[in-house]
């Protein structure tokens, strides 16, 4: 079955009235499927998880969340640890099932053109729909954040793919585009100590040196009084979420700090999960579906069950 | 959630007709869901799991499957590589969420009662339903088969807690009864040696010194061409499927024989599979909810997804 994914990260995590709008409008498109809201007031931002067999459905939906978005989000008067350049800072399309990386590439442009016409948003297309080797990183192109943003596209390295030459006044740019699944994956430690975060996020990214595929920061969550190792690991094939846990415990264990637990940011693909059940006990047509409390969830339409 | 689930085993695991039939009979009862039907020709068996909060709703389905097999199926000319006692093999009820074993023994009590008075149907209580201790292993009370119950029914040890005192001419006897999940796991030689899968069997079973709370059979799988060692984890906590896996794999191993694969039979607890993620990574708040493919069956209506 073909079915695309679309991710969009929203700068909000605070005002569960206005994430409830946004959850309202998606929930009234016919055919599109809300499938999670991850949201966190120290990054004050949620990541909504999104699926459709059809793009149009789609389209729609985020459409709508676009306009609650600009009308309810002021990045002027937002804050949060977590870095973005727009109300809606990123929109990733994912093809799932039998859909495939062109067709999601097209869907970017086409949200993209749409988004930029209809909301005044300038938009830059990141990933396999990056029209330029630059452009391709997602957090590449947010660099230096809503606040910079305006003095950035004065060079013309930065012009958006579509909408106008300066950012909206209140909700930024979106950056949209298409990638293969993610897995967004946070380390809390047990302590309070940002520089320790920030140290241990750069022995274990990619770009310092550290495991494959993996992007991370050090971040202070004022809410929850400790410190984090916040990641995305954009090819769990190559560095899947329990390669980054043992190394985090022991990049911490060397600092004299313990790790507190984990947390997966919104969905997460059962083949990224450690002791894949499929692998270690050669279960060929093992699936999710046979576990009874994902089934049970399933037949009496609970969140979780038990 | 109180939830209240039923793992029928019925004696019929070649004619898809009829489990078609029973499923039909299952489905027309508001409120019941039929979660997984597994069956197999070699076996010629069925394990049907069953789940409601409901217990008159899962009653009622129970007693219209109980019709569905009383009328089609004959033990007379049944053969297959399972032990069996009735056409209706067994019946075990599990409490689950808020669910107590109190309430499933009082269940399997009135289901017992109604059976055999509807049915005409002889019906012993095992597990924590058990009215003597000789009757709590539903393989204790099934032994001997079908074939050899009329002659065991003639001692008053082995006299129905339910109904008539000599075997259905053609349905048995129902066990039924109260218990905790267990999970039906099955191990696949790369090989015919039906005698090896036997001697594993017994190097593995608790009864013969092996793994806490396994039970174990070696039977040969003609349909596939292989030999198989069967077994019943009754206390997953204690050994779960990857112990069962490492020590088949040991002691084929011994004998110059491969594992080709495992498989689970019916439906398994979250907290039995290898790995389970929350322990290995810390995370708390992890649920199969958070499995993609899960969530994407439930939202697409899905059996399986990719």
């Amino acid at each position: 079955m073909r079915v695309i994914e679309a991710v969009p990260n929203v700068s909000e995590g605070r005002r569960g009235e206005v994430l409830e709008e946004a959850r309202r409008a998606l929930l009234s498109v016919e055919g599109l499927h809300l499938l999670d809201v991850h949201s966190d007031p120290d990054h004050n931002r949620a990541v909504l998880t999104l699926v459709a067999t059809r793009d149009d459905v789609l389209l729609s939906g985020l459409l709508r969340l676009i306009e609650v978005a600009v009308t309810r989000i002021d990045l002027r008067r937002h804050a949060g640890v977590h870095p973005r350049v727009g109300a809606v800072d990123v929109v990733p399309f994912v093809p799932l099932g039998t859909a495939t990386m062109a067709e999601c590439v097209a869907l970017a442009e086409t949200f993209g053109r749409e988004t930029a016409a209809r909301f005044d948003l300038p938009v830059y297309l990141y990933g396999h729909a990056a029209r330029a080797p630059h452009r391709f990183r997602h957090d590449v192109i947010r660099r230096g954040g809503f606040e910079k943003l305006a003095r950035k596209m004065e060079d013309s390295l930065w012009a958006p793919d579509f909408g106008p030459l300066r950012p909206h006044p209140t909700a930024g740019a979106v950056v949209a585009g298409a990638r293969s699944p993610l897995v967004a994956y946070n380390v809390n430690l047990a302590s309070i100590d940002l520089a320790a975060a920030g140290a241990i996020a750069r022995e274990i990214r990619e770009s310092d040196g550290g495991l494959p595929c993996v992007r991370a920061m050090g971040v202070f969550l004022a809410a929850r009084g400790l410190a984090q190792v916040s990641t995305n690991l954009v090819d769990y094939t190559r560095t899947p979420p329990l390669a980054v846990f043992e190394r985090v415990r022991e990049e911490a264990a060397r600092r004299g700090i313990e790790i507190l637990e984990s947390e997966i940011v919104g969905l997460v693909p059962q083949a990224a999960l450690p002791g894949n059940p499929s692998a270690v006990l050669r279960l060929p047509h093992f699936s999710s579906a046979q576990v009874l409390e994902c089934r049970i969830q399933e037949a009496l339409g609970l969140r979780r069950f038990p």
